[in-house]
């Protein structure tokens, strides 16, 4: 990309073809020979190029610095931070229908679960049902977790099986034309003892607190403080063991912004950010209600309509 | 790890309960000045430490030199990869095992297809396929392109219907307990044209030089000479745009390692390859046909068991 909004596409042979489609000058190169060649042919008359730090793997950098040594590289990825946090509307309707799709997802769960079924059976059904509904594929790695699984914030799946009473714990999202949906819910396959209630219900007024307070002209990190002292105030004091949230857009973790302590960004208009507050208790379970949220001047728009209501199946 | 073979794992909080898991020595942060006291005491005694130039984030490199400047950063990029390369006995059983599950794919792709369909329902019910049968996840985009959108080696799936006749290009892989596979096969929707089969017959034969020629002792370059000569003999002269194959393992494209005219790398005894020549007309479309292989002393073993022989739905 120039100065005057230019972009040219390096590609290989192999791609050549998807990228005719994008309308940009693509560069086609055959070989490692070939690359540098066209490297060198399109930064010729420019001293500057920014680079994404962020983004670029330590050794291609220094294999491009050797194929262009006159040329100064500055790091711009807080400019393209910048520029990706705040969305456009093309941006907002396709987050928009990522989000659908993940809500689909969500009614469907209830129906799906079945006693003695695999974690790893739920993950498929659940990634099956998003690509029916037009994802072009998961937005990351499914997590669908039952009983103390979903006491691991990270845990994917794997060969448990649903047994009565268990929590069922669901983050997933969508990726739809290249940008993203991140939801949880939390259900209980049974009767909810009281524990989990009280665990259900402290992450549910602990995400309404976020979902609420989430506008234009807010600080991210007084949002964390808000939801972080409402848990450390209840008897789940010390298990809130994650941010309450992060940018949302072409990567689901967008633009290495978060909703936490040590944030120091303020919220904008077009901002899309997750709110998941979770308790955590090892070896018993864990519980995170997560949605997105696009941000308006003084107010917001929660994008996944799902219920967040405690589900008992 | 340490020249002893003692490994360390540092992670967040958040990671903590999976981590746990690995009988190894974990060590977690909290916050990012945690992190910082952890690297600093765990290298302290340590000159020389290790990267892997090939795989860190400039940006992160540049932190953790900030952390711990005294010390001297070695790329070890080359020996991760040349160990990489050689799977020993529990990485090829993973390996074959995820083999397995996309030759289970393979053989209900002919029953799934129907006229109108989408690419992407052909997508969702491979990836379903995969997952049912015990994929903890895709080893990639899988690749589902009708007709002409198959003459796009890294298409990977859109709102394009099933017609009569169509090309039907499938290339997915299952990712099993993180190792993975990686196949393609190439059905005909309906006759094959004359031209069709022509396409079909030469990859299938250029595919069979591959797996007859790939053993322990040969040059990689020379199995992609001959695979690449025998189609720039045939009629599809040019239509061949990539490399033969390359190595398959914790990555899809595992240690950097092609079978192309520039590998500087001789096969040895526990490697895996893929072999996968294609023949690409644009505007008309593609085929390939790739199959993982296990090299062996003097002879090798097809992981793929998927038939090779062109099916016409």
């Amino acid at each position: 990309m120039y100065p005057d909004g230019k972009v040219d596409i390096i590609v290989s042979e192999l791609e050549s073809e998807t990228a005719k489609k994008s309308n940009l000058d693509i560069h086609i190169y055959k070989n490692g020979e070939d690359y540098k060649k066209i490297i060198k042919k399109l930064t010729f008359p420019y001293k500057n190029i920014g680079i994404n730090l962020n983004k670029i793997i330590y050794k291609d950098y220094l294999n491009l610095k050797k194929i262009v040594p006159q040329s100064n590289f500055k790091d711009v990825s807080d400019s393209i931070n910048k520029t990706r946090l705040v969305k456009d509307e093309i941006e907002i309707k396709l987050i928009k229908k990522a989000c659908k799709i993940s809500d689909k997802v969500i009614e469907k769960i209830p129906q799906i679960l079945h006693e003695n079924m695999h974690e790893y059976e739920l993950a498929a059904e659940i990634n099956y049902i998003m690509q029916k509904h037009g994802a072009d594929k998961t937005a990351f790695d499914t997590i669908s977790s039952f009983g103390k699984n979903s006491s691991e914030p990270h845990y994917t799946h794997g060969n448990t099986k649903l047994k009565k009473d268990d929590f069922v714990l669901c983050d997933f999202g969508a990726c739809y034309k290249k940008y993203n949906s991140d939801i949880t819910r939390t259900f209980v396959f049974g009767k909810a003892s009281k524990k989990q209630k009280n665990m259900y219900a402290t992450v549910k007024e602990a995400n309404k607190i976020g979902l609420d307070m989430i506008k234009s002209g807010i600080k991210a990190s007084e949002i964390h403080k808000a939801v972080y002292s409402f848990i450390d105030k209840s008897e789940f004091k010390g298990r809130f063991i994650h941010s309450t949230g992060h940018s949302l857009g072409l990567s689901v973790h967008d633009s290495d912004a978060r909703i936490g302590f040590n944030s120091d960004i303020k919220l904008k208009e077009n901002m899309i950010f997750t709110i998941e507050p979770g308790v955590y208790i090892s070896g018993f379970g864990g519980v995170r209600i997560e949605d997105d949220v696009l941000i308006k001047k003084n107010k917001s728009e929660i994008l996944t309509k799902s219920a967040r209501k405690l589900i008992e199946i």
